[in-house]
């Protein structure tokens, strides 16, 4: 029913976007899912350029299916010190307790935004697709894309974002609802308020572009998927479900977390990394409150925490750790991403 | 292809609850909805005991089909002076604007929670139908009401919620997702970050519970109610889409926010009663923030407020009106509630 449509927009047999995930992944949840007919995806946001072009190469040697990348394209403000005397004023406590100094001072390989450097990196690959967190690059970084025949799309966490990015010229829209785990693409306001679920969100843009609607967001299981395209969209990316699964580099902390009850209480924090992102609530979110305005500024927040979470994460202990998951693991599965992928499907006829 | 189970669950044809929506709207909307194979629902939050019997006569009068009468059962507090001196504090610079002097006191007809007073007075009709918001009454009231022969339902915003419902014994579950407008039926905690969206919290309750499932939240149309029952509801529950509607009482104000793109913002907020609802934002809430810790506890807060309300809203202005509405009006039309009726099922083989 779907399938001519699919192959347009996503080059693929089968209407699922593996979603990129940084962090908790590599090429080889991306070829899995690619090789069983899905879109596998390559979270490059926190990769070096190196990195990046031997998992293009690692991908293109395991399988001639499509493949997408991902990258962010935030502004990159400057490491600003008086905010990180306030931040780490904060952690002090917790620097204490686990008996570890703070190491100070910015860390420049940490989440770069998309740029000529990588373009140039990629540009022999001539990707197929492309999709960008926290809105689009600068006009010429995004023509130079567009130009490889790449097909570019980005996510929109509200209708003005979609039509934002319609007017840009995606390909597509990634829909993303306000269930979704891991950051928030939002990038026209630091308001998390203005953020929908995926139920309203999908009916509000659907019905206001022209372009097809890449749905995301709560979405776990075949019912989920079928219900998605129902309500009008061409596809889906699906993050969370693919946690627990064999080619996932989840920790070991994070899939316990991921089938504990702790997992029916996400929310939206800032503390990781200075922009909202959705996970697990732990013990620092509790303390510090899920979203606080000392948080410095993305992705420079990240410094100090990561610390923490480090040396925590040796002696078992998941409080300082960024534990993404959407507002949904009921789908949740130690399975193949293979099998997840076939399952997803399963209610399509 | 779910006529039997509809019947079974609502009583109805159609697997439609219009969602009860105190303020805007009275029998008369639920008459219609009725008539044209809905549940209507008479929302009785907000009347006394002889304008819910009142109501429910007039249903009667007009139609021998089923309709459903919604009762508040939060925990009454006291009216607190302090809270109300730090209160109308902060809303001083409103009243001085406005040239308004502020009445003091409680108003105890405001939003009484469902008793043996109300009981007495309902139970002669038999209701098949009644709906609670805020968890459910005490043991004894439920057990009486049950007695009746009436369908009890309540509405869940967690999956915690869904199973703490489903042990009491109600006859089915409103799942409740963030996308709904109003009042957040939430019962087991204050903490919004705890609100999850229809398309996760549908996915996980009927994963875990056995008694049938209505989807509320972000359903705008005939593919959101086709979507949500694909997903394993049994029926929806849906208000916005009623706001406009010729039946409803929907005030000018109200109704050109409503068609405004500010419709596209809403948020949580606990400013217009003291427990978190969701309407369109607007003045106050970009002003005071959309959740106070200073408002007084629900319902006592509404008395300040509507007081401002009152008398700016004969000024044309609706900075101080809860402008109630879920965070999909993609759906809203200028129609009678029986074309809406129709209009939401009209996908459905």
């Amino acid at each position: 029913m779907f399938t001519a449509k699919v192959k347009a927009l996503l080059g693929t047999e089968l209407p699922i976007i593996q979603a990129p995930m940084a962090g908790v992944q590599d090429a080889n949840l991306a070829i899995a899912v690619s090789k069983a007919g899905g879109l596998g995806s390559i979270p490059c946001g926190m990769l070096g350029i190196e990195a990046i072009v031997s998992d293009i190469i690692k991908v293109k040697a395991a399988t001639t299916e499509p493949y997408n990348l991902n990258f962010f394209c935030h502004q990159m403000p400057d490491y600003n010190q008086a905010q990180h005397d306030v931040w780490q004023n904060t952690l002090a406590k917790y620097f204490i307790e686990l008996g570890i100094s703070c190491e100070n001072g910015p860390n420049s390989a940490n989440r770069m935004p998309f740029n000529h450097d990588i373009a140039d990196a990629i540009e022999a690959f001539k990707p197929e697709f492309i999709s960008f967190h926290f809105g689009l690059p600068e006009q010429k970084l995004f023509d130079r894309i567009k130009s490889w025949g790449t097909k570019v799309v980005s996510s929109a966490t509200t209708l003005e974002e979609a039509l934002w990015l319609e007017a840009k010229g995606v390909d597509a829209i990634i829909a993303q609802g306000i269930e979704a785990g891991g950051h928030r693409g939002m990038f026209l306001t630091d308001d998390i308020t203005t953020q929908v679920g995926s139920m309203a969100l999908i009916s509000q843009i659907v019905k206001k572009v022209d372009i097809p609607i890449i749905a995301a967001g709560g979405i776990a299981d075949a019912q989920g998927v079928k219900a998605s395209l129902l309500m009008g969209a061409g596809a889906v990316q699906i993050g969370t479900a693919y946690l627990l699964c064999d080619e996932a580099n989840t920790s070991a902390l994070h899939r316990l977390a991921l089938k504990s009850e702790k997992a029916s209480h996400t929310a939206l924090t800032n503390l990781f990394s200075g922009k909202p992102a959705r996970g697990i609530v732990n013990r620092i979110m509790n303390e510090l409150g899920c979203m606080s305005a000392l948080a410095p500024s993305f992705p420079h927040a990240a410094i100090e925490i990561t610390q923490l979470r480090q040396y925590a994460e040796k002696q078992g202990l998941d409080g300082f750790s960024p534990l993404w998951s959407g507002q949904n693991t009921s789908g949740c599965l130690d399975i193949s991403a293979k099998e997840m992928t076939k399952l997803l499907v399963s209610q399509l006829e």
